[in-house]
């Protein structure tokens, strides 16, 4: 596993691993190439993306997924019941707020059944931890999902930005939070959504430390991924979007900025959280900021 | 002509226009697209490059280029001795360094006999003002540099990052430079440029105070243009390449920076003239910062 990702608290343990070898034989020799994918994503060492959603699922992983399964897409959740006018309203907010929220995919019921992003997976597990939101307040944070699943749900799959981290790693660029094994930090901003039915409210954002000499580079490498956040909305300003204190994020963790650094600001999967909070959305299920639901997709594919 | 053109210290004046009427009957009817190219670039009512060389060339324009002819390619020139070994050197300084350097053409003798930037310009006239270096000295400047021209030279013509203004107002960034008549502000820094043969020295960028919001789209049009120093080399943190006095820029105007704005640092064709100095060169001519030989060149064309 290469350095960058290799962190003291949130990659698998060896106790994990031999975990995984004894629920699964034979998986950690399987790869994508296997299935006629390309595989240069795949690390040497490193889990496929059904492997570490199996470890998931059976909660030896609760950790955020920044630099998990380099290579590969992780999306953020967003589950509502089919019959509340949310769902329609939420459909039509990420159409109008594609930065935000770039729709990957629109799973009916808990199971995925096509491998567009990950056949067989179970949503209501696979993902190390879910926010529990009721009336517009966060309720409870649980790491499985199902006693709380909707009987019809909807469930919103969003491009994440840990989707383009192997790219940036790859490119020079090193990632301060996987590297430190911490969750990225997250902020609210001034940046107001475009309203969709009931819902509002504003961006947020994560945050990178970036060298200044790479921030052009920075830039190119994110234009690559629109479907996970592209580019960054803000460069080396916070005050900009009304974020006036780096230290203390809404989200994450906070992390340290050197002096030849910029913070680099993108849009943020989270977003969609602080929407339902703000329009008092009756219920719903979200992952937990930072633990992202892990997809067979390759992350270079566009959607 | 664009209000973001029309400045006030360095915008033809009537009395200008009027001179070059008098100069060139019908000069200022002919368009490039009587020539079968483009004209998108052309703004109504702006001079074109053979327009403006002419009103350069007769005096009667001496002021910085910026804003000028928007839509066309700029160049920095350099001028040596064809027998000077740092001929040779110059070239290959070029190619080592190519953000800084980025070589359009290179003319031998004074004037420009063919049509790949400007056919029949003479680059002794044809710049609003020269600087003459004499053994690593700036000797002086000049508005003709006729006198100074050697018998047998070699002129290097090298992208200005004047040249994509244009595409950068196109695309919603406003350039404050341009705007209130000044110069760029232009500044030395610790990146040191890759050797040639006998020149050495540290890379020369010029800064533009960018929307913290703008940013990522400010790298992304100047990444069409790496024939004109490409994407930043510095975004937002001036001490990352040994620059500690934004309001005292070593060529050029200081420049406003304002609560929202980031300074972004390109690498600027200035960089030569700090060569030639720090190299002890024995002789050459060069633009005065700034002051640029406009061409017939549209700016989207990379060589």
């Amino acid at each position: 596993m290469n350095p960058q990702y290799g962190t003291p608290t949130n990659t698998p343990t060896p106790s994990q691993l031999q975990h995984l070898k004894l629920a699964l034989p034979g998986a950690l020799a399987r790869s994508q190439a296997s299935k006629g994918k390309k595989n240069n994503a795949a690390r040497a060492g490193a889990l496929t993306p059904l492997q570490f959603r199996h470890l998931v699922r059976s909660k030896h992983f609760t950790k955020p997924t920044n630099g998990q399964c380099p290579g590969y897409l992780q999306c953020n959740l967003v589950v509502l019941d089919k019959h509340d006018t949310a769902a329609f309203d939420f459909m039509l907010f990420c159409q109008r707020n594609r930065q935000a929220c770039p729709l990957i995919e629109v799973v009916e019921g808990p199971i995925v059944d096509n491998d567009f992003v990950a056949e067989g997976a179970d949503l209501r597990t696979d993902i190390p931890k879910y926010c529990i939101y009721r009336d517009g307040k966060l309720e409870t944070e649980v790491e499985d999902a199902t006693d709380y699943w909707p009987e019809e749900s909807v469930a919103f799959l969003i491009g994440c930005s840990f989707t383009y981290d192997e790219a940036l790693v790859s490119g020079g660029i090193p990632l301060r939070s996987a590297e430190e094994g911490k969750n990225v930090p997250m902020y609210r901003t001034n940046i107001a959504c475009r309203e969709a039915g009931s819902l509002r409210g504003n961006m947020v954002v994560s945050m990178k430390p970036i060298k200044a000499r790479d921030v052009a580079k920075e830039v190119e490498i994110t234009a690559k991924f629109p479907h996970a956040h592209g580019t960054p909305v803000c460069v080396g300003c916070p005050q900009a979007i009304g974020i006036h204190e780096l230290d203390n994020p809404d989200w994450g963790d906070s992390i340290e900025l050197r002096d030849d650094e910029v913070p680099v600001f993108h849009a943020c999967g989270v977003t969609p959280q602080s929407i339902l909070l703000e329009s008092k959305v009756k219920f719903a299920i979200t992952h937990a900021a930072g633990h992202m639901f892990v997809t067979d997709r390759l992350s270079e594919e566009t959607v």
